[in-house]
C-alpha cells in the first residue's frame, strides 16, 4: 500500500509564540516514506528532535503574527497484517523495560478504574483473543459523533457516555489493555478510510513480543496507517502544541492511496 | 552525606500475583551505593529492568500467599548543591528530547489547567527565580496531613484543598512547572528529615541544563535525598504494583545519616 | 411488619462545632413510630426543623468536647406492597412541582452523562419495568464492597469501578432512572437485612403518581425499611453534618423485627 | 427602576420532544410583572407548575419539529438596595428549614472542597464582610471569558482556571459562602449591564434573614435584575430542558430600562 499524504495547517498568532509540530510520517522499517516536503514559512528557531520511544520526529518553531504550514509525502506502508487475535500474552517478567510505561495510568487512560470491569467481562479469555474482544465491545458499543469530546475527555468519560471520536475510542482502548496488564499506547497517523478525512488516532498493543495496531473504530485496517508518533495518550502525540494564544485559521489534511 | 537506608514490606497476598518492586537506591553518578542487600523472600520470576530514564531498576517477581521484602543500603551522596533559583530556563527549542514528555500532561499532573494562575501569579518573574517562588507559594499555603489524599487526589484537587501529602505537594510543583512550559518530573527516594519517615517524592525542575531537586514541603535538602526513580507522576514511581489483590501487614522505612 | 431500632453515636469534638443531626425515623402515615427516645446529652442550641420534602426532621445542636447521642424507637411499617414494575411512567406535563428538582443532576447522579447508556440498554422498555431492569442490572453488575468508596464518589465512579456501599448502589439507580426522565431521589432509612448492620440508603422512584423504594444491592424489602429523610443523593440525608472537625469514636445501629 | 424585556427562542427537534421552559420574570413582591405576553407557537402539553421555593413557574411543552417561543414582559423592581457587606450571618440553629438545602454540595457547587480555603482566606471576617471580600476575591482574581466554559464545568474547575462565564462566576461564589456554613443559591434573570446581554446568573446569599443578590462579576446591581427562578444551580435554573434531541437556531435577549 501507498499512500499520497498531504496536510495543511494555518493559524493566526497573537504575540510570538513557542510551537510543537508533530505532523510528518515517521520513517520506520515498516514505513518508507519517499518525497517529503515540510514548508514552515517564515517560523524561527526550527529544531528537529527525536520524538517519543524514537519513533518520528518533533520539530520546534517560534512563530509571530502566522503559522503556515504544508506537509506533503508518499509513504509506502510494508506493515504486514498479523492476526493480533491469535497472539499471546507476555508474560510480565519478560516485558521490555521500555514497555512499561504503557502499563500506568496516563492523562486520558485511568486505567485502574477499570479493573472489575475488564475481569467481569473478558476474564475468561486470554493475549489477543482478549484485545480483540474488548476492541469488538467498544465497536459494538459506542457511536462515532463528531464534536462530542473534548480536551477535558478522558477514557472514564467516553465509557459511560458511550460515544466519542477517534482519540476517545483509542484512549478506551489503551485503557482496557492497560486494566488487564497489557502495554497498549496511542498512534497518531494518516489513515485511509478516516471520516471526514483528519489526523488519526488508534491503539497500539504489546502482544506476541510486538506492537500492533488495534482501530476500534472500525475505519482503518494496519496495512493503511502512516504512523507519526506514539505516546501514552493524546497528551503526547498532538500535531500541533503551542505555547501561547493561537486561532486555527485552516486545517486540511488529504491521503489517498497511490498504485 | 552518607545514608544509611533501610526497607521492610510485608504483604499477605491470596491468588499467586505479579508484582513490580522499585525500591532501591538508583547507582548514578551523584550517589554511591553500597553494601546494598535486597531479599525478596521464596517469590519466583525475578527479572530486574531498567526504570524510567535509565534511573534505577524495577524488578519483576511473581509470589505467592507472602511478599517479604528487606533492602539496606549505604548510600554516599555527592550532589552539589546548586542555587537552582539563579538558573535560567532552556529556551524551548534547545531542550533535550528526552525532557519533552515532562512538558506534557500526566496522570496526576493536568497542568494545562493552570495556565491563568500561573500567568497571573508568578508571570512576573522567569526560570529558577519562578520555581523558587513557585515552591514557596505552596509550602506557604499548603498544609502537610497525613492521610488526607488517596489514589485518585490528583494536582488540581490539592490545589484545591490546599493539603495533602509529599506526593500531592510534588504534584502541584511539578504541575505548576509545566503550566510555565519547564519540564517537571517526580522523584522517589529516601531522605532524611520526613516525618513521619516513609519513602519520599519530591518534584524535580529541568533548569540551566539540568535536573534539579524541589521539594515543597520543605522537609529536606537536595543533599540528603537518596534517588530511587522518576517518572510523570505518581503512575511511575510507585514503590511497589501489584497485578492482583494484596494486602499490607507492614512496611517501614528508615534513613539515618552516617559520618 | 414493627422494627425496634436503636442507634448510639459518639464522638470527640476539638472546639465547639454545629452540628446537624438526621438519625429519626419520620413521622410518615405509613410508618407509625412509638416509645421513641433520643438522648444528646449536654449539647446546646437545640433546634428542630422540618427536613426536605417535610419527610421527617433534622436537629441543630451546638456541642463541645463531646458528642453522645443515643437514639432507640419501635415503628410500626404500614406501607403496602406494590410491584412498582407493573405501574406506568408520569408524563412529564403531569408531575407534580415537588418532583421536578428530582429529575436534575445533582452532586453525586451526574445523570445527563447517562443518556446514551440508558437508551442503548434500556431504550426498549418503560416505566416501571425500565426501573425494574435498572436494578436487575445494577445488582448483576455490582459488587457490594465496604470501604470500596469515600466521600468523593459519585454514580459514574461508582458505575466505572462496578462496586461500592449502599449509597453507591442507590446513587447509580438514582442516576439511571433522572437519565430516562423518571424523577428518584434518595432515602436514609433503618432497614433489616443490612449487613453489616447500619443505616441504609436506598433509590425511590416516582412511578404511577407516587415515590416506591427500591433497593439495587437486593438486602432489604420496602416493607422492612423505617424512612428517616430524603434528598436529592447523600449530601441531603447525611445522619450527622458537623461544621467543624470531629473524630468518631463509636457508631453502632441495631434494627429487630418484633411481634 | 422598570424593566422591559423580551427573548425569543427557536430550535430544530427531531422527533417530538418534552421540553421545560423557565424564562418568565417571577411575580415577587419585589418585582411587579406588567404586559407579560408568552407565545409558545403550536406546541402541545402546556403545563405550569410552581418552579423551585415558589419562586417563579416553569412549563412544560410537548413540540414537534420546531419551537418557537417569544416573551415579552415590564417588570418594575422595587428592590430595596441593603449593603449586604454589613449584616451578620444567621445563627446555623435559627437558619429557617428551607435553607437547609442550599447549605448542601451540589452538582455544580463541591463546596466541602473548600474549607481551608475560605478558612485561610477569608477565616478572619464574618458575616456580610466575608461574602463581600469573597465576592471582591473573585472578581479580582477571574477573567469573564465567553465560550470558555460548558455544561460541565464546575466550581472546582472554574476555580482553577480562574475564568468563566456568569454561571461560573455564580458557581463559585455560592461554592465559598457553603463552604463558610452560609446558606446561597444560584437566581437566574434579566439584567441590566450583562456584556454581550443575555439571560444571566447570579449567587443569591442568606445573611441576616433574608436571601441578597450577590453578583461576582460586577456587571449587575441589585436593582437591575428581574428574578426568573432560583435553585442549588444552573442544574435547577435552565431556561430550556429538552427530554430529546434539539438544535439552536436562535435566542435573543433585549433588556432596557424604561421611565
Amino acid at each position: 500500500m501507498k499512500l499520497e499524504i498531504s496536510a495543511t495547517l494555518a493559524y493566526r498568532l497573537g504575540d510570538p509564540v513557542d510551537l510543537m509540530l508533530q505532523i510528518e510520517a515517521a520513517a520506520l522499517p515498516e514505513q518508507v516514506v519517499a518525497h517529503a516536503t515540510l514548508d514552515v514559512g517564515t517560523c524561527t528557531n526550527f529544531a528537529r528532535i527525536a520524538a517519543q520511544d524514537g519513533i518520528g520526529e518533533r520539530i520546534w518553531l517560534s512563530c509571530e503574527r502566522q503559522l503556515n504550514v504544508h506537509y506533503s509525502a508518499t509513504v509506502a506502508i510494508r506493515r504486514t497484517a498479523v492476526d493480533y487475535r491469535g497472539l499471546p500474552q507476555v508474560p510480565m517478567h519478560r516485558l521490555p523495560a521500555e514497555t512499561i510505561q504503557y502499563l500506568n495510568e496516563s492523562r486520558y487512560c485511568p486505567s485502574n478504574k477499570f479493573l472489575s470491569f475488564v475481569a467481569d467481562e473478558f476474564g475468561d479469555i486470554q493475549g489477543g483473543a482478549k484485545i480483540g474482544a474488548m476492541r469488538d465491545w467498544i465497536e459494538t458499543h459506542f457511536t462515532y459523533v463528531s464534536g462530542s469530546s473534548d480536551v477535558d475527555t478522558n477514557a472514564l468519560d467516553s465509557f459511560v457516555e458511550r460515544r466519542g471520536v477517534c482519540r476517545d475510542y483509542a484512549h478506551v482502548m489503551v485503557t482496557l489493555a492497560r486494566a488487564s496488564a497489557i502495554p497498549a499506547r496511542v498512534v497518531s497517523g494518516y489513515a485511509l478510510g478516516v471520516e471526514p478525512q483528519d489526523f488519526h488516532a488508534v491503539a497500539e498493543i504489546f502482544l506476541g513480543g510486538e506492537w500492533h495496531l488495534v482501530d476500534a473504530t472500525g475505519m482503518t485496517r494496519e496495512a493503511d496507517i502512516a504512523k507519526i508518533g506514539v505516546g501514552r495518550d493524546a497528551a503526547d502525540i498532538s500535531f500541533l502544541t503551542a505555547y501561547g494564544e493561537i486561532e486555527m485559521l485552516e486545517q486540511q489534511v488529504t491521503v489517498r492511496s497511490v498504485i
